[in-house]
Formats: C-alpha cells, structure tokens, sequence
C-alpha cells in the first residue's frame, strides 16, 4: 500500500525480493510507527533472524518471506552439484522453520516452494523455479486480500464508522491485508466512511500499526482506548466491526484472534451491530472440534505491565507503567463462538461461522 | 490503610492534618506507584494548589482535603475581629472551591464546617470548630467506607476471583475506599481470595493505584489488560465484579464510572457473573432521571496516545506509543443501566438498583 516518505508517496509491499542482489526487502516493522525503514536481508541467515526477532510478523508475511529465503538460500549455492545442492536447501528450509518453530505459513509456504522445484532438472532450473514459486506464492497472498476486498466492501456504506481490532492489515501480509482490505477497496470505490481503531493492549498494535496504515492510506480515523468501544456503542457510533483472525474452526465457525476480540464480539450483539472476521483460507483450521481446545499463548507479563513508546537508539523504548510489585495475567488470544459472528469474509465470498463446514470444499479444505 | 517503606510498615490515611504545624498532609499520588511521599500543605493555598494539580484524587479524598484546608486557612487568621475573620473564611472558601470547579465533593465538605463554625462566638471558638468539623468529616468518610466494607464483605467467599476496574481504592478516599472496601474488610476476616485489576486504560489506574493498594496490603492480584477481562470470564475465571461510581442516579439505578465499566458489565451478564457497585452515599445524584443526561467527560487525545511511566525528576515519564498522525477519542466515563447491576453496596447496606428512590429516606434523599 502506500507510504509517504518526505513528501514523497510510493507503493510498498510488507514483503518483496531483490533479485539482483539476492536480497528479501522487509519494513522493519518494530519501529513503526515512528520510523519507516525498509531492511534488506541479503542471506537465508538473515532472513531466518528477520522472522525470529519480528521485523517481519503477520501470518502471510511470514509466509512470504520464508518462501523468498527459500529460493534466496537456493540462489546463493554456487556449484552445480544436483545432490549437494538438494542438502543444501534442506538445510535452509530447516533453518527458516526454526526461526517461528509454532508458525505454520512459513512451512506452508516453503512446501509449495520446495514442490514447484521438483519440476527443474538442474540447479540452475530449480532455482529459477524456486524464486517463480516464491513470487507466486507473495502474489497469491496480495489476490486473496483484495478478493477479501471486493466482497467485504459491500458491507461498507457512506457515513459508517467502522471498528477493528488490533492489526489485520497489510503488515501483516504482503499487501492489503484482510480485516482492512474492505476498508482500502470501499476507499477505493470513493465512499465516505470513519474507522475506530482499538489501541489493543498490551502490544497496542491498533494504536501503533493499523493507526499507521490508515493514516498513509489518507482514511479517517480515530484510536480509542479498548475501555470505549462498549461506550461508543451503546451511542450508537458504531455500524460495524471487521477484525482478522489467527485461527478460524472449519468445523464449528470458532475464531481465535488477539486478545479483546471476545469483548468487542459480545458488545457487538448486545447494540446488534454486524460483527465480521476477514481472513485467508490458510488460516482455517479444519480439525479442531472445539474451541476450547485452541491453545492460548501466555506471554510476557511485561507486555501488561509497561508500553514501548518512541525510537531511541534504534529501539522502542519501554517505561514500566504498572506498580513495580505486582504481576499480570497476559493472555495473547481469546475464542469467539460462531453465535457471535454475523460472516466471514473470505477471498470466494461471505459465509455464516456455522456454514464452513458445509462448503469446505469450496474453502480449501483437502481431507 | 498500611504502607510499607524501607521494611517498616505503617498505617496512612490519604488527608490527614498535622495541628501542630497547622499543616494538610497527602500522600503524593502522581508519583505512585514509583514513589512513596507525604507532602506537607502549609497553607490554604499550597492546599487550594494540590487539589487543582491533583496530588491528590477521588471524591472522599478532595472532600476531607477541602474541609481541611478551610480549617487551615481559618486557624491561620492571626486576628480576633470575626467581621474581618468571617470575610477571610469566604476568601479561603472560594479559593478551594475555585481548585476542582466541577467538583461538587469539596463544595459539600466545605458546607459541613461552616455550618459547625457558626456555634462559635469568638475567632478562637470558630477556629476549633472548624477543625472539629473538618476532622469529623474524614472520620465519617473512614466510617462510611467500613460499612461497605462489612456490608460488602459477605459477598466474598474463599477462594473467589474478584474483579476491579479503576481504582475506587483508598486513596480515593480517606482510608479503605468503596469497591476495594469489602476486599481488606474479607481479608481482615481471615477469607482467601484473589484480585484481578483490570489495567484501566487510557490512565491505567487500575495498574498503578489498585495494585499498588494491594499489594501494600499483601492482598493476592495480578493485572491485566482490559482486553483481558471478558476471556477470562469465559473461562470461568472471574466470580464477582466490584466497581466504584462516580456518580449513581436515584431513580433510575444508572451508574457513571470510568470507561470500559459498562464493558465490564454486558460481560459479566452474559456469563452470570454478579457485578456490584460500592458508594458513599454521597455520590447519589437525586435529580437527574436518565443516564443520558450524565455529561461524559471528553479527556485529552495523548492519554489514549501514549503512558505514563516511571518517576524521573520529581514525575512520570510520558512516552507516545500511538502513531504520530493519528488522533484520538478519549470520553472518560461511560453509563451502565440498572438492568446489569446485580447490587450496589453503600454504608447502609446493599440495594438492587431500581431500589434505591423507594428507599431514599434511608440513603440520605433531603429533597
């Protein structure tokens, strides 16, 4: 999407590979929003450090950029030795996975690289190949987002405000994103219209990166604290909420998403306002049979206990916040039952949570 | 309540009054929960100046402060003609007054000692009254909150989870605090439970000051993110809800606290859960008759846009965590209806919402 730089407006993807220089081109997300800088990683090595210190997060932009260190590891081998070069970029592929050990779109995303090089005879074909796949595989991620975006829009109408939660925008894909891509494609359309942005603590990835996205993206928009979605509501200043997900059950229409996602969801059907998830087929998960049984990550109780604020010496800085005694409970996901959610737009259309499972075969699902 | 400073541990209220040095003492609340300070206000006007620059907060707490600080300002007329002495008192009274205009606690308090003055016959018997008055006004406070506390503490049993949001604490009042009330009276009587202080974001008093509270108090807690709250719920792992109110309607059973308090109660209705409300009686408003009619509060944008961290040259450190071109909408209180109040909990004993105008006699209705 667009970033303004000096002045200057220019189009970015969150992911994207030099070839000349053999180079995977990354925003250096962890100094957003107060500083845009785009890394270029030049070995496999380092693409593997970019997704393990969260230069790069985001389901499909993990993706990507495993598969683009795939093909840029393949690259990098210099002889022409077919068996040699198979070790090698085994190698790589497990460098790549250990990066995100618990992710799974790096290793859906090397496989579909890794397959469409058994097609080459040499080395030099299969890492022609390789780097085809990898493109394929970004371009794919930026055309499911904007089919979210063309069926999501019609939700949108002229004068709505619009809330989402935390960010589900193209930072954390290649391009677009999802729980903003109705947003930029009604943008697009010329309608009129004002977004919410949940500041999302801890992390506050509301206030910091969609806050961020909508302000390059010129749409209007305003954070508020997680406390003032439930007040907004009641005053009628909602029409509409649209979040992403992390995990969506292909069997029973359950979504896992960031933490506070829940809340919004209840709010939502207490004033009966329509409450969507956006998300790629690759997030649906067909073989839970219950929510429940979705692990929730516990992480750090620094997250609750302090915030990261502007770039000092290349870092955010943290101020502890909190009472320097006490501890935090920090839950990173919670589960919103189908009941709560009024569609799931995907890139082939708008469903019910409880109708996946009946159209999977449309969905994407190969069992 | 209790405060532990370099291993040893005393007992403070928030206002207290030193005679001797004719001086209002307050616990320093901007640098809690970092830092630990009593100040000295030496004259009416340092006092007029802590209420205005919030050194000290909450309606008990800047009721006894003002009622204090009218006796300060009294006992330091070095004079004996009471028509110069009475023109004083006014002066002083307008000029506390003048420190937290929309306040309607210091008005009250300051009422309750002019009205106890007016038995005096000389400067001398005026002034001893009013500090009488003034010092009874902080004992009733410290009353009133002990009787929600032994009315309140029923509700807690062992090995309960209990909810907070804000701090409706000590310090926002004398000593003991409304909603933290029933909490150190179950303590005091043995009963083992656990505290969850929601963050309370934007100004995170539930993090600082709550936290601080109770753990000074060695009251088990740990804090989370607002978002938090409604997983946690979910999950079964929050038995009982107690919030403080800033303002509570008397015939319709509405309630004005903090953001996200109405949050916290479309939650807890949907999973059963009892949600109660602890006031003085004095926070009732007898005449509004629809809480639509309660103004909110529109607070600053960088509250939302940013927080406070730890103490570095006598104050908090303030760190922008939000994007920089983006703004925000901060409304400071929200209303929750009657319906989702399981009790409210005053001095008097504990009401179901839509009770309290049939029993207004007993709560204190002079109308």
């Amino acid at each position: 999407m667009n970033v303004t730089v000096r002045g200057k407006t220019h189009h970015y993807r969150t992911v994207s590979f030099d070839t000349e220089r053999n180079a995977v081109m990354l925003i250096e997300q962890r100094l957003l929003p107060h500083k845009f800088e785009i890394v270029a990683s030049r070995t496999f090595r380092e693409t593997a450090a970019a997704i393990h210190d969260m230069i790069v997060r985001g389901a499909g932009a993990i993706g990507a950029t495993a598969a683009y260190g795939l093909a840029q590891g393949a690259r990098a081998f210099p002889l022409t030795a077919l068996a040699k070069f198979s070790q090698h970029v085994e190698f790589v592929y497990q460098t790549l996975k250990a990066a995100r050990p618990t992710a799974i779109d790096p290793v859906n995303a090397m496989n579909q690289v890794r397959a469409a090089m058994t097609a080459g005879e040499t080395v030099a074909e299969q890492q022609a190949l390789a780097l085809a796949a990898a493109e394929e595989f970004a371009n794919e991620d930026v055309r499911h987002c904007q089919e979210i975006g063309r069926h999501g829009a019609k939700l949108i109408r002229n004068g709505m405000n619009v809330l989402t939660h935390c960010n589900a925008g193209w930072l954390a894909f290649v391009d677009v994103g999802s729980a903003t891509a109705p947003m930029y494609s009604a943008q697009s359309q010329g309608k009129n219209f004002h977004v919410y942005c949940d500041e999302t603590r801890p992390r506050s990835q509301g206030a910091t990166l969609t806050a961020w996205e909508l302000a390059q993206q010129k749409l209007a928009h305003q954070i508020i604290a997680d406390n003032a979605a439930g007040h907004l509501m009641q005053r009628g200043k909602i029409d509409l909420v649209i979040v992403g997900s992390d995990r969506t059950l292909g069997r029973t229409g359950e979504v896992a998403n960031k933490i506070g996602t829940y809340t919004k969801a209840v709010l939502a059907r207490r004033h009966r306002i329509p409450f969507y998830i956006a998300i790629p087929l690759s997030t649906i998960d067909w073989r839970l049979k219950c929510g429940f049984d979705i692990p929730i990550e516990e992480r750090s109780e620094s997250e609750v206990l302090g915030a990261w604020g502007d770039v000092a010496n290349g870092k955010r800085t943290y101020v502890q916040v909190a009472n320097p005694g006490s501890g935090a409970f920090n839950p990173g996901f919670d589960v919103t039952p189908a009941e709560l959610i009024t569609g799931i737009i995907t890139p082939v259309g708008i469903f019910k949570p409880r109708e996946l499972w009946a159209r999977r075969r449309e969905l994407g699902f190969a069992g």
